[in-house]
C-alpha cells in the first residue's frame, strides 16, 4: 500500500480540527509517541494529533481516509507487541484527552468511560462505590482502558472474573469514513445480529477508533487471602495449577513465578524476600469473597492440593502491606527484565493442564539456543509470559538465531492447543509467527473483515497480518 | 437473490455424500423440519440432508455454493425467532447426527462436543465429573448446543455465570467454499487477531456451519437455596432486582414472573401453587455456592432487600422436589402460552435498572392496542420475555395493528438503552424491527461481513437483515 505524506495543506486542516496546541510536529516532542513498551523499537509519526471528541476523530479519519494517510491510534503506550507504533508514519492519534469517566451507574451496575482513562483510576472510582471492575493488567497504573479493549487485555483476576470481553457491553466507534456508531447495546445479553462489540475487542485499532466504552460492573468482594506457595521446581508448581480447579476452587488470582524471576526482582528492584534454597518455583494464590468461613474453607482445599504437589512452604500475607509487597514482586517482574537487559517478551497461552509441558519445552529450547528466560504469568489461565534475556548471547545470534528459538516455542504452544498471545496482542512483533497457527483461509477472512471496516487500509497499518 | 432449485442431478450428488437414508424429500417426512417453536410458521425445504462429519458438510456446502442453492442449518428446532426456517427452500442441513460428546478434559476443564448434542445431555455428562457447564436455556432438555452457539443463548444462570459467549473457546466451522477452519484456540484467553469465535457466536448460521465446539467448564457449586418472593405488583418486583446486586449479592438465578404467568401455568399445566390474592408478581431467586454459611448470609442480605421493596411472602423450597416444581413453573411458562393460545413472543433486554419502566410501558401499550401479555424472564440480566396473547383481539387487528404495538415496545426498549433480543436472536420474525435500533451504517457493516464469509449468500438466507 502506498500511503501519502502529510502535506502542509493537510496539516493545516488537521490543526483546524483540534487546535494548534494539540498537534505535535517536532521530533523532540514526538519522542514519547515513537515507542511503546516493546523492546527497543522506535518509529516516528509525521504528526501527533490529540483529539478530544468523537466528532473530531470523525473529521480526522475522514480527512486521512480521503488523502490516504496512515492513522495509528495510541493509548498510554504500554503495549508489549508494538501495536501502537506508527510504522508507516502518518498521524499518531493520541487518545489521552479522552480521559473522562462519564458515568458510574449504580442502579444498573454499568459505567461509561472514555478510552483515555487510566485503568486503575477507573477501578478506584468504581471501588469507591463498593463495586468491582476486575480487569487489572500489570500495567494498570499507567495503561488506558481503551488500550485494554484494543488488546483484549487480561490480568491476574481473569481466572475468576473473566477477561475484558466479559465486561465490555458496548462501544462507540468512529469508522474510517467518519461514521460514528455504537457497536451494540448497554445490556448484559445481546442476540441482535453480529456482535460488533466483540469483533472490535482485540482488533488492535485496525478496524475503528473507540471513543466511548460501556462496561459491566459487579459487587466487590469484601475480603481476600493471599498466599505464596513454594515448590521444588517449575513442573510441580505448574502441575498444581489445574489440580486446584479440580478440587472445586476458583481462586481470584493464580500466578506462577519461577525462581529466576524472584531472584531477578530481588537483585534489581529492592524486593525484600527470604528466598530459600529449595524454592524452585512459586504460585501466588489469592482467594476472595464476602465470607471469611468460605474463604478459609477454600484455602484449606488449596492447601491439600499444594501438599500433594510437593509444596514445601506456604506464606500467608498477614497485612495489606505484605499483600502489596507480594503483588509488587509479581507485577514488577516484567518491567524489571525490560529495564535491566536487552530482552524479548512472548505471551504464550495453552490449555491450563499443558503448562508443565510448555515451560519444560521453553527451557529446553533456551538451553539449545543459548538464551536465558524468566517465566511468570497467569498460570490459572494457562497464560505464561516468557521474558527472553540476551545475557551472554552474541549480537549476531540474538539478531538471527533467536528467531528460530522463538518459533520453536510458538510451535510447541500451538501443538499443545494454544496460541501466540493470550493478552498482549499480535501487533508488529508477533505477526511473523502467525502462520504457525493460522491458515491462509484464516488470514483471508481477517483481511477481508479489515477491508469491510477500512477499505483503504489507513488504520494502524502493518499490524496483526 | 435468485437461487436455483435442486435438480435431480444435484440431488444425486447430495445423496452420494450422505447416503440415501440421510436424505429426505417427501413432504410428510419433512414436516418436522418445516417449523421451529416460532409462532405457527411453516416453510418446507426442497430436501432435508443429514450429514455426520465436517467433511460431508464441506462437500455439501461447496456443492450448494457452486449451484447457488440455499442452505439452512438446523439444530433441534427449538428457536423462537424463526432462525432455522428454510424460507428460500433449498437444503435443510439437519445437524442431529453430530451428537457426540468427543471429550471432557478434566485436567484443563474443557470439553469438545458436536453441535447436535442436547444441551442437558452435555450438562449432565459434565456434572457427573463434578463440573459445571452453566448455560441452560429453558429448552435445555431438547435444544442442541450448536443452536445455543448460533443464537448466543442464555438462560437463568447467566446472571451469575455469564452467557454462552464466556464458555465457548473455539469452534470448528465449515465455510461456504468448503474450507474447514478452527476459529481460535482451546485457551481461556485469546489476543491473536480478530476473534472469529465471538463473531460466529450469535450469527445464526449465516456465516458458516459449526461442526465442533470447545467449551470451558468450571467447578460445580455443591449446594443452593431457592426462594420465591411475592410482591404487590410488577413494579416492586422489578425494582428489587437491581437492589439485590447493590446489596453485594450475585444470585445464581433471578427470574421474574408476573401474576398472570403464574395463573396461566396453574390453569393449563397442572402446576399446584397456592396463589395468594395479594401476590402481584414474583421473583424466583437461587443462590448457590460451596459453603452453607456463605449462602445463608447471602439469603439474609437478599431478604433485607426484598422487605424494603414490599415483599409480602418468601417461600423457601425445602426439598429438591419443591425446587424442581418451582423451576418447572418458570420453565413451562413460555411453552404453556404457545400451546394454549395464538401468541407472539418478544425477547426484550434493557439495562437492569430500567426493568420497571419497561414492564410498565409494555402493559400500557397492551392496554392501548387491546392485547394481553404474559411477562417473565431473566430479570437479573434485564432480559424480559413478553408473550403476547391474541385473546379477544380480532384477526384483523392481530394481523395488522399488533405490529405497531410491538414496534412501540421495541422503541421503548431501545430508548431505555436496550435492544431487540437478549438471547432468542433476530432470525426471521424480528428483522423488520432491527431499524428501530440499528443504522444503515450498522447494517452495511453486517452485510459486508456476511459477504466475507458467504459471498453468494447461500447460508440461511432471509435472516437477521
Amino acid at each position: 500500500m502506498d500511503y501519502n505524506r502529510i502535506t502542509p495543506e493537510i496539516l493545516f486542516e488537521i490543526t483546524a480540527v483540534v487546535g494548534n496546541e494539540n498537534v505535535l510536529t517536532q521530533r523532540s516532542e514526538m519522542e514519547n509517541y515513537s515507542h511503546d513498551e516493546t523492546e527497543d523499537l522506535h518509529f516516528y509519526p509525521e504528526v501527533v494529533v490529540k483529539p478530544a471528541t468523537p466528532e473530531q476523530v470523525s473529521v480526522l479519519l475522514k480527512l486521512c481516509n480521503q488523502h490516504l494517510i496512515p492513522v495509528t491510534p495510541r493509548g498510554a503506550g504500554t503495549g508489549l507487541s508494538g501495536g501502537a507504533l506508527p510504522v508507516k508514519g502518518g498521524v499518531l492519534l493520541a487518545m489521552e484527552r479522552f480521559n473522562r469517566i462519564i458515568e458510574i451507574d449504580e442502579q444498573s451496575l454499568q459505567a461509561t468511560v472514555e478510552p483515555g482513562v487510566i485503568t486503575e483510576v477507573f477501578m478506584n472510582a468504581v471501588a469507591q462505590k463498593g463495586l468491582l471492575y476486575p480487569v487489572d493488567p500489570a500495567s494498570k497504573g499507567s495503561c488506558f482502558i481503551g488500550g485494554n479493549v484494543s488488546h483484549g487485555s487480561g490480568g491476574p483476576r481473569v481466572v475468576k472474573y473473566g477477561t475484558i470481553r466479559e465486561y465490555i457491553l458496548n462501544l462507540q466507534v468512529v469508522l474510517t469514513n467518519g461514521d460514528i456508531i455504537w457497536t451494540g447495546a448497554n445490556t448484559l445479553k445481546y442476540a441482535s445480529g453480529y456482535n460488533l462489540t466483540q469483533l472490535m475487542i482485540g482488533s488492535e485499532g485496525t478496524l475503528g477508533v473507540v471513543t466511548k466504552i460501556v462496561t459491566k460492573l459487579i459487587p466487590a468482594p469484601t475480603q481476600d487471602v493471599l498466599m505464596l506457595a513454594s515448590f521444588p521446581d517449575n513442573n510441580a508448581a505448574c502441575a498444581a495449577v489445574s489440580a486446584i480447579f479440580r478440587a472445586g476452587v476458583v481462586p481470584s488470582a493464580l500466578e506462577f513465578m519461577e525462581r529466576r524471576g524472584v531472584e531477578w526482582v530481588i537483585a534489581h528492584d529492592g524486593i525484600v524476600f527470604d528466598l530459600k534454597d529449595d524454592a524452585g518455583a512459586f504460585l501466588l494464590i489469592e482467594v476472595d469473597g464476602t465470607n471469611q468461613e468460605q474463604i478459609f474453607a477454600e484455602c484449606e482445599k488449596i492447601n491439600v492440593v499444594l501438599e500433594e504437589f510437593g509444596c514445601k512452604d506456604v506464606l500467608f500475607a498477614d497485612s495489606s502491606a505484605q499483600k502489596e509487597e507480594l503483588w509488587r514482586m509479581r507485577r514488577v517482574m516484567g518491567i524489571s527484565v525490560k529495564s535491566n537487559s536487552v530482552y524479548k517478551e512472548e505471551d504464550t497461552v495453552v490449555p491450563r493442564a499443558e503448562l508443565p509441558r510448555l515451560i519444560k519445552g521453553i527451557k529446553e529450547t533456551g538451553a539449545r539456543y543459548g538464551f536465558e528466560s524468566v517465566c511468570y504469568g497467569h498460570a490459572g489461565d494457562g497464560n505464561l509470559h516468557v521474558n527472553i534475556i540476551k545475557g551472554g548471547m552474541s549480537d549476531e545470534d540474538w539478531n538471527t538465531k533467536l528467531k528460530d528459538g522463538i518459533r520453536e516455542i510458538f510451535e510447541l504452544t500451538v501443538s499443545l492447543g494454544g496460541t501466540l498471545s493470550g493478552e498482549h496482542g499480535i501487533g508488529l512483533v508477533q505477526k511473523e509467527f502467525m502462520p504457525i497457527k493460522y491458515s491462509e483461509t484464516h488470514f483471508s477472512l481477517m483481511r477481508s473483515i479489515k477491508a469491510v471496516f477500512d477499505p483503504k487500509g489507513i488504520l494502524n497499518p502493518g499490524k496483526i497480518f
